[in-house]
């Protein structure tokens, strides 16, 4: 039998021969699952938790048992929810989380000339930020595995984790076109400061280029673009912009739900009718786009997360002690997105 | 001269003559700086980071130059948010932030009888969790200084910093008794599992000690208050229990921002008009309470992580270094909140 590295929810679900939904749900205490299931969940993972102790412990007996994970920000939604995603999996094995926070140029560059993780980390995951080359060379120096999450796939020989931003952009476009739009604007987020790297954040142009794509194979070429800061204001002044035009589009295309609720605000104020007058799509299914009411495309934050610190404890254990689901993890893991239609959208009047 | 301990903000805002809000825009390559302010602000920042280096690597160079973070989740706005003012202070002096996330009762249980920060960390910050004397005495144990954000005030002779919850809900229903409204419901956050712990959220009780006050106070007995979990949908099921009445209150005041958009939700899907049929009021300044319109009580949250944090290093400084800004934080600090008026409040018709 090839030795586990780590216990998921999926062991725990098999050997209860239960959901792996309601196994969540048992483990957080949430309502749902009867408590005779409830026990026997808890039974099963304190037991399997037991089970992997020794491989635990001899896992975080590593040089330093820790794992540096590199984040721009972590006050906001998408980072911290990842950050979470792959806390769940460390605290399973007891491996210490160091957080590295980019929030600005200045700490971009401390972070990668000082490099302060050198020796004192087992591993890094790197989120979302697009690296230079010279800070690509950085990473590789820290001399220990990494995995990235989103951003540019192109990592070389190592593991990467996110979805397809211009098939998600391309759902978002095409369900505008299904129901009839032809009028489409995007509001795309750039760079807040242009100066802030010489490489383009992978998500923004990979977005823009599904926009262009789906509208240019349904026969509409150059769609009005407008490029606003990634943020619930850089979304208010996007849509402003689109509604200083003498015709204002049909529908939005946000390239993502933070920019697409900003948007929604400007409307709101402007008491621009949504979707009768205007239809708004995101991309991302944020906890507020279901309150805002706003169709979007949902990615897996979570498990972006989780499946990033699966792929660390892999390379940290070594190709022998790969479990079934660690196996799954391969260079590069790509998630599904899905289209989750709310009211925001509508076909034209 | 005392030495210096950490440099913030408000050096680089003295150096330079100018406003913090200008550092801050200036270091986050954000408009509203001219370039020449903002190249001097940039050189000032760099000349003081090169002046506290000495210190701030002997800082680092402590037992092990890493400071553990223990938050109950960091996948929700206020959590993420006091983690990242921590991590802007420890940036800047080189401390490494160990996260340690405690999402339900069972790791929380590992977290408190493992003790797995023994030993590796210089000091620990406890955001909000309310601990049992059973895990007060623990964190004691880890023989480290402890700083505690939010939660119960009562810490002993330790650090606290947070906000007073109970003057926050006064301000929220003073607002509302003050523009004529009568019959006010609370819809309180309770917690997801009563079996959580013993400790009760102190936030939680002291909003709704606050409410109660505020309501006798104005000759009103027994409030309707509906108790759900902390949550959108919590909020949501709490208003549809509000509107299941047959005489549905005319204002309600929510725990939280989330509590009240998930409210703003069951109210949008019912067809009840804000604020015309019912106010809504919160407490937070949540980014999605301006996209929603949402007048609430806002609290200055990334200040609190960042008052921990430099009261982290004070206490790892010792008493001689202390800064003129560290001084300030004494054992308990309670920063300010305030009433932001939105559109969801309005008189009763």
């Amino acid at each position: 039998m090839i030795p586990k590295q780590t216990v998921n929810m999926t062991d725990v679900a098999a050997r209860c021969g239960v959901s792996i939904a309601s196994v969540s749900r048992a483990l957080r205490g949430e309502p749902g699952v009867s408590p005779a299931t409830r026990d026997r969940i808890l039974s099963a993972a304190r037991e399997l938790s037991y089970v992997i102790s020794p491989e635990a412990s001899r896992l975080s007996g590593g040089p330093t048992g820790r794992v540096g994970v590199v984040v721009p920000r972590v006050d906001a939604w998408f980072y911290s929810t990842i950050v979470a995603g792959i806390a769940d999996e460390f605290d399973t094995v007891g491996i210490d989380l160091v957080l590295c926070t980019l929030p600005d140029p200045a700490a971009r560059h401390r972070f990668f000339e000082a490099l302060p993780l050198r020796r004192k980390v087992d591993a890094v995951i790197v989120v979302s930020l697009p690296l230079s080359s010279r800070e690509r060379t950085r990473i590789d120096q820290l001399g220990v595995p990494a995995v990235f999450v989103g951003g540019h796939r192109d990592v070389g020989a190592r593991v990467w984790i996110g979805i397809d931003d211009e098939l998600a952009a391309r759902q978002a476009v095409g369900h505008l076109l299904r129901i009839g739009h032809r009028d489409i604007a995007m509001i795309q987020a750039g760079p807040a400061d242009p100066d802030d790297t010489d490489t383009p954040w992978a998500t923004d142009q990979a977005r823009i280029d599904g926009f262009h794509g789906q509208m240019r194979e349904a026969g509409l070429a150059d769609p009005t673009v407008v490029t606003v800061k990634w943020s619930i204001d850089g979304g208010s002044r996007g849509m402003e912009e689109l509604l200083s035009r003498t015709e204002p589009p049909t529908a939005v295309f946000c390239h993502s739900d933070e920019i697409a609720l900003g948007a929604l605000r400007t409307l709101r104020r402007a008491g621009v009718a949504v979707p009768h007058q205007i239809s708004v799509i995101g991309v991302d299914d944020h906890p507020s786009a279901d309150v805002n009411d706003l169709t979007t495309v949902a990615q897996p934050v979570r498990d972006q997360g989780r499946i990033a610190a699966q792929a660390v404890l892999t390379q940290l254990g070594g190709a022998a002690t790969v479990s079934a689901s660690a196996q799954r993890v391969n260079a590069a893991t790509t998630l599904p997105t899905r289209l989750v239609i709310r009211g925001s959208t509508a076909p034209p009047r």
